[in-house]
Order: structure tokens, then sequence, then C-alpha cells
């Protein structure tokens, strides 16, 4: 298969975009992508985004984007898998590239979830889990997390204030970020006394849903001259769980997790020691410490411990959530897979900012659907 | 790339199927498949679907595909471009394969319109136009189809009954398919005296919806032993066009159609005069004579000339919904482009029974998302 670049990155704020309808949340985001890369025409389009059907009323996302931003003729699908419908789509992508199939590809993450005239947005969120197991109960998508979250704190002795520091780090590294959706700091004051939303996740542990689009540009990375820096894709695996949590052997181990990274790690050669920046997907916090502990950052049971030693910040052993996280910088769910992308090559070419991790030759994202049940993870490669 | 070939093949009736739910019917047509192709993993998997979301209150199908038929662990996505979903599944697959990043992957069409709670199916399916410029206004799916019929037949001087073919060959064919929806043949006078729906539609111009999936298993060929017969990909590619009609150049032309047939014709080295079996999108009959059209089989305006002289009958020149097309064997629409691949695989493997093609050595199929925005055509060869 060929090596594949990014050479280009695009994104909008995460917000409430009222004055912004879907298909120009994605064509700002492509379009900046594809000015930054120099790319006027692209072979292949993948669109990652959950909810516009029943949200938004428009399914037929390739069309829409391929016709927007005057991509006519190119193929464009759109690539759906619940929350990770964005690394999931940048897989494609990243297919249609290293197959030889295409020889550039742009790839889009967007959702835009105010100003649904579909319908109730938990509703929507809860077409993620099993409608049929789950949802036919009345369980919504917070309520699984929690049942999660409750019996990790029970099997492990961890107390509501442990998962405090993934929810800080993330707002402080927000603040840097003005494509964030919050871009204020949190205290464990604030945390801690926080409304509860379905015990034990109250609201800090939560992340907020948005409206928001980032794509990138990808082409054979033989077309970038030698000796040229540039960005490579060194690693991307994909696997699935049950979609419901009761029939998990372990509820508490995101299997789909540990078997994408380690596949990811076997591909770029590399191991967990290696990664300068891990992008992951803090939905909840308990998500946190549980990517931590698929991704090889953790021990069992110990992702809050990297957390409470400080070891998760910029200058700590694993950064993550360098630009906010679901949690601060926002969750737009078909998007955010695409956030992580674009956040991880910001790092990798050092243009972070107040946020820049020291170590920045590979970054990670770890892109969750559902509870676990369908896990995306890529490895970065700065080549210079 | 590797060359691609289709071991197996599976497919449920289609119906109203009260007794089944969504992950039934992916699940009875994926395993039939899998049991036929004597395999029992698969590395990735594609599902086709459009409605899900919406119709089904259930995202997210990769995963619940992967869970019920116990392929835990796999690699699974939905992929969805309106009614050509299936079409761009099977592609996805494809170059999954075709590039080496699976052995084998598995590829489900399927869609459950029957007992809907999301909503009403009309609603729904008109999430495949544009929703802030064609929808907005009120218009239909059907509409949509309507207005380029009625001004095909001003431009070239066709009247309602020249269409009637269309419907008649394709229910004459369906009598023959257990797996058809209808399984009755219809009459010129049943044709023009069938209700108007939407003028110059009427019913029997258009096709039925219904609850169905298809599905194969694809390998490298190169697994398949040395002169053993075998069906391989001979050509996959797919095209955009506007979403909206009002934006397209000429709305009586499949641009992305002929792009798409050109470019799957250049690949497999062979033009139409080749296939000996055409699969196409007949959702209404107007589509029936624009895809000949587009595909290269009648010249522009003149696709029902080839219907009215018999040409599209299982022993004419090019036979056309030999198992019933859309109108008779039925329009799961997220499915439908998974029913016809393995309609075209049943031609090439002579197995069609009283409908079998007298020519097969290579099959296409040409698959319809929107009103002409997004076309997918595959050429299938048979080998020795």
């Amino acid at each position: 298969m060929q090596e594949v670049a990014v050479i280009g990155i695009g994104q909008t704020k995460i917000d409430e975009h009222w004055d912004k309808s879907l298909r120009e949340l994605a064509g700002d985001a492509a379009l900046a992508a594809m000015i930054e890369a120099q790319i006027d025409r692209v072979d292949s389009i993948y669109v990652g985004n959950m909810l516009s059907e029943a949200a938004n009323m428009q399914a037929h996302l390739g069309s829409m984007v391929s016709d927007w931003i005057g991509q006519r003729y190119s193929e464009a699908i759109k690539v759906e898998s619940a929350c990770s419908s964005g690394g999931s789509a940048f897989r494609a992508g990243y297919l249609s590239v290293a197959s030889g199939e295409a020889d550039v590809s742009l790839v889009v993450g967007v959702e835009k979830m105010t100003d649904s005239p579909g319908g109730e947005v938990t509703a929507s969120l809860a077409t993620a889990a099993d409608a049929d197991w789950e949802v036919d109960q009345g369980v919504s998508f917070v309520a699984l997390n929690a049942l999660v979250m409750k019996r990790y704190m029970h099997e492990y002795h961890w107390q509501d204030i442990d998962f405090a520091e993934f929810s800080i780090n993330a707002h402080a590294n927000a603040v840097h970020n003005p494509n964030a959706r919050f871009q204020k700091p949190i205290t464990e004051s604030l945390f801690i006394n926080s409304p509860m939303i379905c015990a034990p996740i109250n609201l800090m542990d939560a992340s907020p849903i948005g409206d928001g689009s980032a794509a990138v540009v990808l082409v054979r990375s033989d077309w970038i001259p030698a000796g040229t820096p540039k960005i490579v894709v060194a690693g991307s695996a994909a696997a699935t769980d049950t979609i419901a949590i009761h029939n998990r052997r372990e509820p508490l181990w995101l299997s789909a997790g540990e078997r994408a990274a380690k596949n990811a790690y076997a591909q770029a050669g590399i191991g967990p020691d290696d990664i300068g920046v891990f992008e992951y997907h803090d939905a909840f916090t308990i998500m946190a410490a549980l990517s931590l502990e698929a991704a090889g950052f953790a021990e069992r049971g110990k992702g809050p411990t990297l957390a409470k030693e400080g070891m998760i910040r910029v200058d700590g052993k694993i950064p993550v959530a360098t630009r906010g996280g679901l949690k601060a910088r926002g969750h737009p769910v078909g998007a955010t897979g695409m956030y992580q992308i674009v956040e991880v090559i910001q790092q990798l070419r050092g243009e972070a900012g107040e946020t820049q991790v020291p170590r920045n030759d590979f970054g990670m994202t770890l892109n969750i659907g559902g509870s676990g049940s369908n896990i995306t993870t890529h490895i970065l490669k700065r080549v210079s």
C-alpha cells in the first residue's frame, strides 16, 4: 500500500452555530483544508457524521458536500459508526489513497446538533446504543456510561473526585484553543459541586454537544518532495465489540480499543512510550480512564492515577486532550474523530501554541463509537 | 491492487417482515453468504443502509451486525449514500480487500421500512434530496422524479404508455424469483389504468418499498485455486452530481452514471456490447430509461425504444431487471444495490433458472442515490 500524508487541515469553532447550516459548516472546514493544501480537486470524499438523517432531515451527505464545495463528479459517501464516525471516515479516506484508488482524498467530519428540526438530541444520541435491548428499556447514553463508571469506582475503589483532573486538564488546555466550545478553566471545587446528571456522572464529567466540522486532505506521500517535512499515517486500525454493554465479557475493559491500539502500534513499529500526544475520547471521564488503559498508557483500573499525578498535562508523560478534548473543545459527535486528527497534526507541526507538547514525533487518536462498541485508532508521524 | 472475487451470496425475500427485526434481516443474509462461502471469520464488514437511524431508531449498524453474527472484533461501519448505499458498501468492501487491508470482507445491504417507529417513510425518503432547497419546498422524492419524467416526455415526445414495458418486463421476470416482493405479471392495460401518484408517474411506474437484506463475501481472488471457476470484480466506480436537480446542467442526463460507467468499462477493458445482464435502478420507469442511456446501451432520449422493441427482455440484446428489478423484486432502499450485485452473480453462475440470460461472461450494476446525485457502477466477470 502507498504511504499516505496529510497535507491540509481545517476546522470550525465548536459552538451553537445558529447562523450556519450543515453544509456550510462542512464546507468551511473542507475548503480551509483544501486551501491550506493548495488542492482544488479531490478524487474521493468521506463524510463522517452520525445524526444528520434524524437531526437535520438530510441523508446523502457525500453528495451534499461534494456539490457544495464544487467537487461534482468526485466519489463521495457518508461513513457512520456513531461517535467514532469521524475516525472511521478518516480511515476510509486513508484506505482510498493507500490502495492507489485515489490520489487525493478529502475527509470531513461534521455534526449540527443546534437547531435540529428532526427531534430531541438525547433520543438521537441513544441510537448509538442497542435499540432493541438497551434503549427500549429507557436507558439513555449517559445512563449507560454511568453504569460503567459506578462499577469501575466499586471495583477499583475510586471516588468522584478522582476523576476531576481529567476535566480540569481538558479545560486548562481549551483556554488556548480558539476553536474550543468552552475556553475557560475549571477548578476541583467547581467539579465536585457541579450538578449530578446521572450518578455518578456529574455535569463536569460529561462533554458538551455542539455544532462543528473538521477536515483534512490526504495524498500519497511520494507526492511530497524527498527531504521536505511531512506528516504521514503510520498506523490505522479499527475493531468492534458487542453493541450492548451487558453482552460484554469485561464491561470495564475496552477490548476493541486494545485490539485497535495494538494493531496501530504494530503497523507503526512503536509502543505507548513513543507517543508524545494522545487525543482520546473523553466523552465522559470514565471513558478517559478506560482509553488510557486500553491504549497501554495505564494498567487496568489505574487510569485516574495518571491524571492525579499530573502525567496527562501538556508537560507530563502522556499529554491528552491538549486542545481541550471532548470535555472542553466539545463533542459534535460524528465530527469529533476528525477534530482529534486535526489537533494531533497541529501538535506534530509544532502549531499548538501554549499547549504545544514537547515530544512531537508521534501522535495518537482513539475514537469511540457507542459504549466502546466501535473503536478506531490512528498513529500519525512527523517525518522531516 | 489485489483482484477481488465474490465467493458467497445471501438474501432474504423482500416483503413486509413484521416478524423480523433489522438485525435479524441483516443476519439472515450475512450468515447465508458466509455459509455458502464456507467462511466463519471476516476481517471487515460494510453495511449499506439509508434509513435505520430515522426509521428504526438504530444507528451504528456496523457494530450491530458484527455483534449479531458473531464477528466481534472485526472492523465494521455503515456506509450511506441514500438509495445507492448498497452499491457504495460493496465498493467499500471491494477496496478493503483490493488494498490488501482485509483478506475477507462481508458486505451487507439492509433496510427495514415496515414497522418503523421513527416516522413516516415518505418523509424519511425525502432526506435523499436537498433538505434546504428541495424538500423545504414540500417536494417529495416521487415529485422530483415526476418533474424529470414530464420534461423527458416533452423533450423526446414520449407518452405514458411508452414506459409500460419497463414494468411489464420487471414483473414478468419476478414471477420466477422467490425473493421478489411481487411475483405476478402485469399487463399493458393494468399499467395504463393504474392510479396516478404524481403525474406522469403512476403506481406501475414506481417501485415498491420493502424490508430486506442481501449480502456477499469478498476475498482476494488468488485464494481461489487456479483453474477453478470464479467471479471477480472487473470494474468498480462511483461519481457524484449536484444533490438538487435544479442545479444540474442537464437534468435529463445522468452525468454521474455516465462517468461511473465509463470508468468501470475502462477498468474491465470492455464496452456495453460485452455486458450480458444489466441490473439497473428502476426506482421509477424514467430512471430505467436514463440508466440505459447513461451506461451506453441507448442514445439520449431513446431508452424507451429499447424497451418497446423487446431488447430488455431476458433473450434481448441487453437483459435488465432479470430478477424483477426495483419495480417487482422491490426496493428496500439501502439494500437495493446489494440485491443487484447478488442477482448479477446468480446470472454469472448460471443459477437464474427461468430468467437465465444467455450471455453470462460479464454483468453490470448501476445503483442510483438521490435523483442521480450519487451513482455507483460495478462490472462482475466470470472467469473460466
